[in-house]
């Protein structure tokens, strides 16, 4: 017989996965769940992909500024161009919003280098991006810092009767343009943060174009229940995330269902990965109080990475 | 052999359907469509179920009016809900946006009687309402009044693939609440206009409210691409709908593919369905110059509802 979840250490975190999808789709058993309703939405960054030394989308945002200040110098004389030109990280690091930065800045670099072009347009940038530059540490294209365990436990449900999704506070053309290929999820099967976008009439008929501006809500914290709702209509009865802004997500998850399983993947590996707990002290402290299950790299993770 | 499609007459209609399948779905076909892009999006209102003599979200709606006149008298007093209580379908008939209607009014009443509760909640009503209250005419629940040839070509497309989508103005969690019995689609691939959603903290964890107001934008016109776009990721390559505000969603699918099919239901059978190209003016012109499909039910559909 195969073993299950390979990549995965034989912890009773695994046993607690495999515990539960074993219950939750037999139907003798009381805390079975139809297939309708086998719902199950990770988040993104730091939950499927690397988050660090940063967010991989603020990688590709920089290296979109870079290139715009190639083809227009006068564009140096904007601080925040200047610090994409010269690599600053730390500069972009005090626009976090999670660090309490400063979000309408942040948000006018993203409408400079996300906006303004078609959907497909950007969704190509994204891909040559995620699949080309590579990460600074691992050496490795972004679209392969991917945490081999977590896809073996999206395949795992898959075949087990779950549609999987992905929800994240990350862009979700960005996400949607590699989740095919690195995720093997659809595209509608990925929710995120979406820019605006508006219909525009052409000769050539209607042509969906990216704006700046934001599609509410922000897919993070409470925002998160609600595009569940909008965008499947149905609570997950598995959720995983990794952060303050998956609470509710994780928490939405234990109400669905006599049994349910929010998983939270904790950031402990230094050696392989990264240590850190910044960003996730809320939803550590609950999942203590609620006992959801905390999933440990360092113990929990035979392999990180595939082929790194 | 099986036949395919066996309410549709073989008329040019259905062979222009089977042809587009077999092409999009055949890899040595020079317009072959890889799985991953075969999305096919349906109009509701009139392209599947039917919408005359009034919207059955309509009826929905009089209905709980006529419920909450019942248990505050009071509301008697409240023009619209006098209508309401006395059938006054005319009253409401007035308040259709296409027929130039007041729209906040109309939202208000929306409101009154979607807004309020949790999604759960909202949805058992609406489905209790679907599979008992009757249609006028047909003297059936108004969830069997669904047209058997579109239901099978929905059926037809799955099996070859296709991830078939709903996508209509009229609300989604509607039809969210009966899409899996009625049309074998899961609820995450219902589009539609939605009210807004909030996040409640309670100390069970964070409930989805729903509010009165919108979420942006009504999936109705220009905002099915959007939609699309939000929901999808994706343009559709066989679109149907019937009405003018399907107009921007069929012309969407003609540009996703060298070889797309834009389907229009034309209402031409007063025997069987009604007759009306009333709100389809512009589309039904279109459609000519633009070479779509237009199904005409008394020729194309042997059968128009099951077991009617």
């Amino acid at each position: 017989m195969t073993e299950l979840l390979p990549s995965w250490n034989d912890t009773p975190t695994k046993q607690k996965i495999l515990d539960f999808v074993a219950a939750v789709t037999d139907p003798q058993d009381p805390d079975y769940v139809p297939p309708e309703k086998r719902i199950a939405t990770f988040d993104n960054d730091g939950t499927l992909w690397c988050e660090k030394p940063a967010y991989i989308q603020l990688f590709f945002t920089i290296n979109k500024m870079k290139e715009m200040v190639e083809k227009d110098p006068r564009l140096m004389e904007d601080p925040a161009y200047e610090a994409a030109a010269g690599d600053d990280m730390a500069y972009f690091a005090k626009l976090d919003p999670h660090a309490g930065g400063d979000i309408k800045e942040l948000m006018r670099l993203i409408f400079d280098t996300h906006a303004g072009m078609s959907e497909e347009a950007f969704q190509e940038e994204a891909r040559a991006f995620l699949q080309g530059a590579k990460h600074p540490r691992y050496g490795v294209p972004f679209a392969q810092c991917v945490y081999q365990p977590m896809l073996e436990l999206m395949d795992y449900l898959s075949e087990r009767g779950f549609r999987v999704f992905i929800e994240s506070a990350g862009g979700m053309s960005f996400m949607r343009s590699v989740c095919e290929d690195i995720y093997n999820v659809p595209v509608e099967r990925v929710i995120g943060s979406a820019i605006s976008y508006q219909t525009e009439m052409t000769d050539e008929g209607p042509v969906v174009v990216r704006k700046a501006g934001i599609t509410e809500p922000i897919d993070d914290g409470p925002g998160k229940p609600v595009n569940t709702m909008l965008h499947i209509g149905r609570p997950p009865v598995l959720a995983a995330g990794n952060s303050d802004g998956d609470l509710h997500m994780l928490w939405m998850a234990e109400n669905s269902s006599p049994q349910s399983l929010s998983l939270l993947v904790r950031h402990d590996d230094a050696e392989r990965e990264y240590a850190y707990d910044i960003g996730a002290e809320k939803v550590l402290k609950l999942a203590v109080d609620r006992g959801w299950t905390v999933i440990g790299m360092k113990d929990d993770f035979r392999t990180v990475f595939a082929g790194l």
